[in-house]
């Protein structure tokens, strides 16, 4: 027997095993609990395509369903896309009760709530509702703002640094935070570097199992912006690993800066079902995102090291004095391996 | 009563009282246990010149000493500088037994384990050696190296920046942090700081009391590294609130950058009795000072803004390859208002 509030943290945590497969939908999870409160199903949604949690969590419970509890991290839906609505798979089953943490903002797939109460089913609203706003929080933005989440990934020495003077990086942090930038990457749908970036390390920009070093199965799209088409044919970004997209200015016009613009780049990729982004660099592409107000969220491997010369990890972010500097919220200060990992929400001034 | 370890813990937390006010002594903390293990006497060094920290000790036990254990942090003097040694005075109190934490490496000083021993008294060394030794860092790298303990402290962005673009600072970090930096400035005989510092920001660098904005009693000695001699006779750094000195390449030579002489103010501050020094910046003279390997601890207090333009935290510090890098070992990172606050040792390479 277990509460409705531990339920909900459990179907957080079912649903956070989607992170990455499951653009351009949101990540869900669900537990079906009996009407004497013992846990009888649980799913979550797991690809584009596949059942939704709810479908998923039925199937498992069957006839032990009936007369129970649905507890699902998002407003379920009552439309019908790729799968059915699960507001009449809820009802067919013979729920009583669904206790939801977020209302689901998609206009398409909204109005779940209503509908159950009208088909005469009992609604509870906003149960850790916080903490299913930030396991969902990518998605949850991405369509608030009609663009995906955006992820700045940096990593640079503790005086700022990201190579040395000479050029090399390789490496600054440690294999533990190198590995952990490879977790980073399976959580999202689309890697976006410049192509300054290509042409001075040639990444590959994959995913890789941390076990055998074999590439997974799902690996994010790699974005190159290159405004002139300056990304050669033999850069491993280019290889068969993974999709790749080389976005240049003549595909999407051109910023401010005469480069790509980036409005429409996250456009394009938001059209794609892009829901969130990684981007890995380098300083001057991530300056100009930041400029542009589009990164969400900053990731930062510091280094315990020195340079004192060489590339900065941030270069023309759009600051020319101390009280326009960008203010972060730390949210996390972990160590990682010989590293901290820095993970920062940006505070948006007030227009 | 109470342990030994328990004494020598208590000891180590007094001796911390004298941090800032010794030098050119160590601090130094004493707890005396009666025959039956009570505590009868406790002092720490509190300045240089005044009573040692075992004859504050015996003053407070008067006969309650005799048979009774003396627990001090670091080795009792056995010579007489401008007080008597320690050594007699612990002898003619009837002490039975010492417990240390650290023998005194300062030559002059030593021998008082094996005069105690020669005049009967039971000595055991190395009672929380490691513990007493890091509260003690400064004077015995110090004294071992025959230069103060130099400390670089810095404030700067999350990526690396300690100016804006335009060249104010003011400020980067919170108000917690700048108030941090005072305490730590307490804990110095000296603030070293190069002309451009004074030049773009005329600080005073003083140790102000931390709750009505008073100069505190002691004030550590303002240098001013200015190779040409170009601060300003009007500069705050000059004031009446401290002593200063502007160390010039005239009166001290020049290094292989043909600035003033590092290692040569180094030891002129050490002939000084400075012990510990607070080196506050520039970037460039904080990469001069590691250059030269004569930084022994980096504190860093980074502020959760990014800034991409602007003076970075550290210039030309002799790295000039990603293998070069300084490597730092992180002792402490802890919140000070809304920034972080690193600690970290050098990690010297092997020659």
């Amino acid at each position: 027997m277990v509460t409705e509030d531990e339920a909900m943290g459990r179907a957080i945590a079912l649903a956070a095993r989607g992170l990455g497969t499951t653009s351009p939908n949101p990540v869900v999870g669900c537990l079906l609990l009996s009407a004497d409160g013992e846990v009888v199903g649980e799913g979550f949604h797991a690809y584009a395509g596949g059942p939704h949690a709810e479908i998923v969590a039925l199937a498992q419970a069957g006839e032990r369903a009936r007369g129970g509890t649905a507890v699902v991290t998002l407003e379920p839906c009552n439309h019908t896309g790729r799968t059915g609505p699960c507001v009449k798979a809820l009802v067919g089953a013979g729920i009583r009760r669904v206790v939801i943490a977020v209302d689901d903002p998609n206009p398409a797939a909204a109005g779940g709530a209503a509908a159950l109460r009208e088909a005469g089913v009992e609604v509870a609203l906003g149960v850790r509702r916080a903490e299913a706003e930030a396991g969902n929080v990518a998605w949850l933005t991405a369509v608030r703002r009609g663009r995906p989440y955006v992820t700045w990934k940096f990593a640079a020495t503790l005086d700022g640094r990201s190579a040395a003077a000479d050029g090399t990086s390789q490496w600054i942090t440690s294999g533990p935070a190198r590995t952990d930038v490879h977790t980073l990457r399976s959580t999202v749908d689309a890697i976006v570097v410049g192509v300054g970036t290509v042409l001075a390390d040639d990444p590959q920009l994959t995913v890789r199992d941390l076990r055998d070093g074999s590439l997974a199965i799902t690996q994010p799209l790699r974005v190159v912006v290159d405004s002139a088409g300056r990304t050669p044919a033999t850069a491993r970004v280019r290889d068969a690993s993974a999709p790749t997209w080389i976005a240049t200015a003549a595909e999407l016009g051109t910023g401010p800066d005469g480069r790509v613009d980036l409005s429409a780049l996250l456009s394009t990729l938001y059209a794609r079902g892009v829901r969130a982004v990684l981007l890995e660099g380098g300083p001057t592409l991530a300056g100009a995102f930041l400029s542009a107000g589009l990164v969400d969220r900053v990731i930062g491997y510091v280094a315990p090291k020195l340079l004192g010369a060489g590339l900065s990890a941030l270069v023309d972010a759009g600051v020319a004095t101390i009280a326009e500097a960008i203010d972060l919220e730390l949210t996390e200060v972990v160590q990682v391996g010989s590293d901290l990992r820095f993970t920062a929400t940006l505070r948006h001034k007030e227009a």
